[in-house]
């Protein structure tokens, strides 16, 4: 099951070069993934606050494939691709609205579950687990 | 006793308009706030960490001069207005080099002493009401 | 008329002291003016790229109340101050719903009209100082 | 040869869990990959704006592998694994000071040599091919 959410590019989020920022981008993957855990019933406030246990990077691969520019809308897209015993690999991918079916950038990045009291790795809790077992796409 | 510090104006600092972005001039004069700290025996995250002070802003204000570009070097002048009880009034300064006696921007920001465990305001310690007072502009 | 937008607080617009980070601030404020254009029938990237009009800043001030947070939405309210020959002062109002009444921030934005080929400022077209003059807040 | 720069952490530049938000690392490369130029005779404005060449990223990849927090100096070590017809590979790591041996992060990033005029891939200029081959990393 696809996550979706849409996500304003900015008139700041341009460099020099009239097009998005290239580490921006990387900040978009994880405005999607609060929008992911905050739209379907697990702000990651809550998480962070007052269940201390976060979900920092470990890991991330992007390719950028088509300029993006101030004043469009980027229909960012989540999966899950693996859940490990700690870690977990998101894909997002960003869309043009006059390219539905060619991503604009897509990133892979592996998170791992923290517990934000120690800042130790712990295996990911099991309402998440079952969350995260949810978004993953299917390799078969 | 006028502070100096220089900062570099970076490619993703400019924005659609091939300028700087004008939020990001406010993140210049915090980065001079901390040089003016860290460079003066009074490293910024010792206060924070450590001695739990800190010093969020309550007001700010800023006058953009000239545009402000990439590649150039922003000569930052950090001096101090005001001293209060709380509150501590501080002028930020930058130049380009080609323009050396007029700023090209010039933001006053009054800041308040915290206690960063209880996030409530406090008088302003005494080494730091010193050391803040150095840097008083004199008025007569 | 005031124009209302919403803006949601990012994990990554907080800052060492877990608060919303100042200059940020006013990208909040540069985003409630894009959405004041954009979703007004005048988008700003039309203005940018095709009319080749803009509007930087010129002075911005801004009160900063109470500390905002990660997980928060920011009820935005945009008005319009005073229309001048060329330039416009906007105020940009930030609200958190659990205190409607009270804004978290308040700031005051000089912007000049500007002609984006040859960078110079130029008098108001008469279509945006219509537009404009609808949201002038009235003094008596 | 190696190219080093140091950049310092700083107070904005950490998110919500008290460490550098991840996607600033990307803004770290890229202001290590503006030193690479701007120290060693090839402003990159110059050649952005004069020559009209620019290298936007085609492809990032970046591990991270400890905590980098606010008041820390990042050592950055730049250095190029590919030089192809219109790409290179340029590799980012960044030490603190404390672990000399270990990277907190290191990243590969693929650019692509652009026509700023008329954003279109192009070989990379003789100059540039020469300046960026001297920094290659020896495979044997």
């Amino acid at each position: 099951m696809t996550f979706r959410t849409t996500l304003r590019v900015r008139f700041g989020d341009e460099d020099h070069a009239q097009m998005v920022y290239y580490p921006r981008f990387l900040h978009y993957c994880h405005q999607a993934f609060e929008d992911f855990f905050d739209r379907q019933g697990f702000p990651y406030w809550v998480a962070l606050r007052e269940e201390k246990v976060g979900w920092p990077a470990a890991h991330a691969e992007i390719d950028y494939r088509r300029p993006v520019r101030f004043g469009q809308d980027l229909g960012m897209e989540v999966d899950i691709l693996r859940v490990g015993e700690k870690s977990v690999t998101f894909r997002h991918r960003g869309y043009l609205e006059r390219e539905p079916d060619a991503p604009a950038f897509e990133a892979e990045i592996v998170v791992v579950t923290m517990d934000m009291s120690t800042h130790r790795s712990i295996p990911i809790p099991d309402k998440y687990r079952a969350f995260f077992e949810r978004h993953l796409v299917d390799a078969g």
